[in-house]
């Protein structure tokens, strides 16, 4: 069994995690830790996982860690992760950062939208865990920045089309919508359930930080700088991510040309669901599962190309993808531990 | 007194017609209509009016009506107020019709997305009450047609911005997010709570009426033949509707610009509030009222401006701006009926 | 015009008085108070207010405030009234304050549940403000303790009931359910959106502090020390509250010996519905409104009455309460500013 | 593997099966039919379970069943069982029903609430499946009725202290509060999302075809005739049921022999959880899980007990105890297939 551990365990992500982790056939979920809650039970924290978790959280100490496990998923904010990771790698031990400090290759695009970065040098080893696209690097891994739940959602669709050159790269618009887990378990007014609930809202209009991480992973695919205008929207309900991509078709490109190159491109690739003329993505067919669904139409009279996909931010979206790629760089049956069968409603 | 009666009064727009004309100071509400409640108190439909009306639905008659009212609210399914329409103008009443039978100058249009208008002769003399917009003509007309929700969260943004020739009218893209009173009270599996809470979803992809309804008046308005892409959400919330618009800036249009040009637009216009800086439209912030709320940011980047609105698709999307296009016709003080304080959650 | 002050506009209560004195034909709002927010204006925190309300938020000095105003709305956390209250009635202001500092006559009870109290020769003076109950002693009231929540749903139900002696006293059972709104929007884990949203949960079992104000309430009225049991719960809803309570009738009581009572008790009562057989009350009518809808059931097999009511638990339970006690004090129509039609829905 | 089928496959209770059996390791669901769907992928109603269910719905035909499985879960209206239950019987299936039509031992109580019983021979040989309490009779069983939602949730806390004797048995009250899921997939005014989203509301009241049941129950267990007071609630969430039960305690039962009588009556059983001092049971804590949490507080004053249930309506309160009752027929782990670790929210 594999051991692992989860440091920031009681976050919804890292929750999320110690969800999953528990119940993989694999591994063995060895130690958590939340500034928080250091020495609760879990279950006190999450109640409902009471009678399949017996973890008690503790303070952060890698030295206390650091025997205990072989990977370590970090589900803290940004900024400690680049402190404690090259502590862990330097005892060869693997990594899978959910936060964003492992997710830029240019330091200099992170540092303008986050903070200075004091482990530079661990960048160029780090690999994006964009599971269905960086597969094979994955497998060799041993430090994953995990995808935001953003660009995730407009990752899947968008790269399969973009490289195929079906789309007017500079025309690309991607309209988010998040159910209010995203925002995390700090208590903040915009989580507060009287301000959010019979609301809906933009916020960090062509201002979120999740902007240019979607632009370098665009621009390195395509091999030219691109552009997007990114828009998130705040959904009243817990879970789940409906991302709406505008983009214009270059000539002649048509319906079967798209459905036919999403479906080569994710060919065996168990998350990814194409859906068909009938029905569309929505967030509810995806609750509590690591799929992404992906559907589109075109607007033939616009030439526009509206593609949609649909996730749930705390799995798909962090810690299924997470669990994904350990699966990925220990050789694991891919979707291990992410198999349930999804709720009817 | 003015006598107005409602046609369609259980519906949900017909109910908020009810509500608003209840306390309207000007007028007396004399008769509503429902097929399925006829012979019902309506307090005994909506319980919550209990006290405050205190009328029995009727079976929908002209005949019977045409006396007791100077008047027609019609807000029943489409088809129907072309039938009706004829013989209560002919009769001197006046007329709003909140389905899309008089929304339309070009009848082709129509049929194409509706069926056969069979009362196209009134389609000159009909007036589109987008009440901002086309304030002196409703303020001489007989027959409203009034606005889609739709409509009304798109146009009113857009269309100051379209006429000062700040945008490139190609590239528009109107990605709407509507409550779920949006689709009416009639029994549908796409309104049952278990299919619609904790979901969100697009629908109708580039396939809803609204958008030639959208397209003519900024056709008319622009004076050229001016397509947009219209993409409608469904939200799980009540009330509510939020419209992100995108559209690609002319060179060297300013923030400042724009501000200037809605402001001066609607100067005096007692339902539109311009944001500021800091704030965003918010679905809360106008439910229940007659507001349009309209923001706006710039990614500079992209030259994209990101423009937002919101509207309670029930008020100001039907049974309030149908209110406020009876005050412009009567002379009446704009707000007249509509001046509630809003609430705060 | 009379001029009022609200100490504490911005939490939910207090905000609910800003709309409803903004709205009210005979007074004038003249200064509002925040902590938080002080120098900020009131529609930078409410920004659907935009357009009514103009005043800014001002720190809480009694000096600076005492000639602004005739009459003080306390909507603050309780001990603070405690403290202000003596130095506003030595002016010669009138004062309805909403913290439970007023609500007890034995200062005995308030301390077990409060803390010590530091204005009990106050105590005496100040009149319990259910509307319906005291409205002859609310008439010549300086001083009001406005009700909690709680005990308006539970006490409007009973009293007429209890007082004719229908109900075995030591048997009652007041199971309440409320709107997350009655938790305040002060940050905590328990109002936080994702906690809360589709979860449904008791809390305070038999320890809220609303017990023994309803018991005191009931003891008096009936003339002998009565227990009730009291066990309040969660709904994932925003406003409304509604309370099941049961209670063994005395032999031969019937159905219409309850609905002649409640009838005739609150004949001419503005704000309280009685349902009848076929409708039973439900927060959505209440919706905003100042009503109190009754209902009741019986169940004959046990002798068991099932006595319900409806609130809003922000404006029957809180500030509309509030504004219909002032109404009676200062000889307003007992409806003024309450008047506003209810939403269907 | 044991072969299944699900008759009536398209409700929330008959996907609920479909999703659970999918995932359990013993069986094998080979056949599922609907009425309204006959002929349609499963997963094209359920489109969630894209990649899990590749059966079609069929019309309900006996014969045509028959050979294709060994167990029948039946989640179709009452009537319709009784109707086919002889036939599957006669042919030596086995046979869960969910509907009401086998869980009562006295027809004559069945025939008042529901209609005349076509297969009262039956009734003797039918087990009624609350796992927990009749475990052993389960283990032999070719019938089941499946106990309804709320007799569960009520039952599975009252049994252990009513056999002990703590409980004054003719005070009993069990007020009941049900998320939406409850009422079915078909389309209702009452099952409307505007209708019921913030909204509560009790129901039924003391009128439910589930208190006889919960009666027939209790007085077999205690030996003597006890009747209860029985109130349901609706919650605007999807799932999840909280039940708050009133008892007067006999003298001197503390709150150390409740805990005492509930941990021993249900040692060993991996479904009941009891809550202690600090928590209570929530339904966010049962989401999606066969768990029964239950917790308790003493009104030490009135000597009131309040028992407190959680359950998701769906899982434990049917679709979830079917499976288990299935587990405890055909001797697997009592837990196959139900072992999920829970979300945390």
């Amino acid at each position: 069994m594999l051991r692992v551990a989860v440091v920031g365990a009681t976050g919804y992500a890292g929750a999320e995690l110690v969800r999953i982790l528990t119940g993989h056939p694999a591994v063995k979920l060895t130690a958590i830790t939340s500034r928080q809650y250091a020495g609760v039970r879990f279950d006190h924290v999450f109640p409902s996982m009471a009678g399949h978790v017996d973890l008690v959280c503790e303070d952060l100490s890698i030295e206390n860690l650091c025997d205990r496990a072989d990977l370590f998923f970090l589900s803290v904010p940004h900024k400690i992760p680049m402190e404690i990771v090259p502590g862990l790698i330097s005892k060869g031990k693997k990594v899978i950062d959910l936060s964003a400090d492992f997710r830029f290759r240019d330091s200099e695009t992170y540092e303008a939208y986050y903070q200075p970065h004091s482990s530079k040098n661990l960048l160029e080893k780090a690999v994006y865990g964009l599971s269905e696209i960086y597969h094979d690097k994955i497998k060799g891994a041993d430090l994953i920045g995990n995808p935001g739940c953003y660009p995730t959602s407009v990752l899947l669709p968008l790269i399969p089309l973009l490289k195929e050159g079906f789309l007017e790269a500079e025309s690309i618009i991607a309209d988010s919508k998040s159910g209010v887990s995203g925002a995390g378990r700090s208590l903040a007014l915009t989580s507060h359930f009287c301000e959010v609930n019979e609301s809906f809202k933009a916020y960090k209009v062509a201002a979120h930080r999740h902007n240019p991480e979607i632009e370098e992973v665009i621009s390195r695919e395509t091999g030219s700088t691109t552009l997007i205008t990114f828009v998130p929207h705040l959904v009243p309900m817990t879970r789940g991510m409906l991302t709406t991509i505008y983009a214009r078709l270059k000539a002649d490109i048509s319906s079967e040309d798209i459905t036919k190159s999403l479906l080569s491109f994710y060919s065996g690739r168990p998350f990814i669901r194409l859906c068909d003329d009938i029905r569309l993505p929505d967030t509810k067919h995806v609750t509590g599962t690591n799929y992404c669904d992906i559907g589109f139409r075109i607007d033939k009279r616009t030439r526009c190309l509206i593609l949609i996909s649909a996730i749930d931010n705390l799995v798909k979206g962090a810690a299924g993808q997470a669990v994904q790629n350990m699966n990925i760089m220990f050789g694991y049956e891919e979707t291990a531990g992410l198999k349930s069968v999804p709720y009817p409603l």
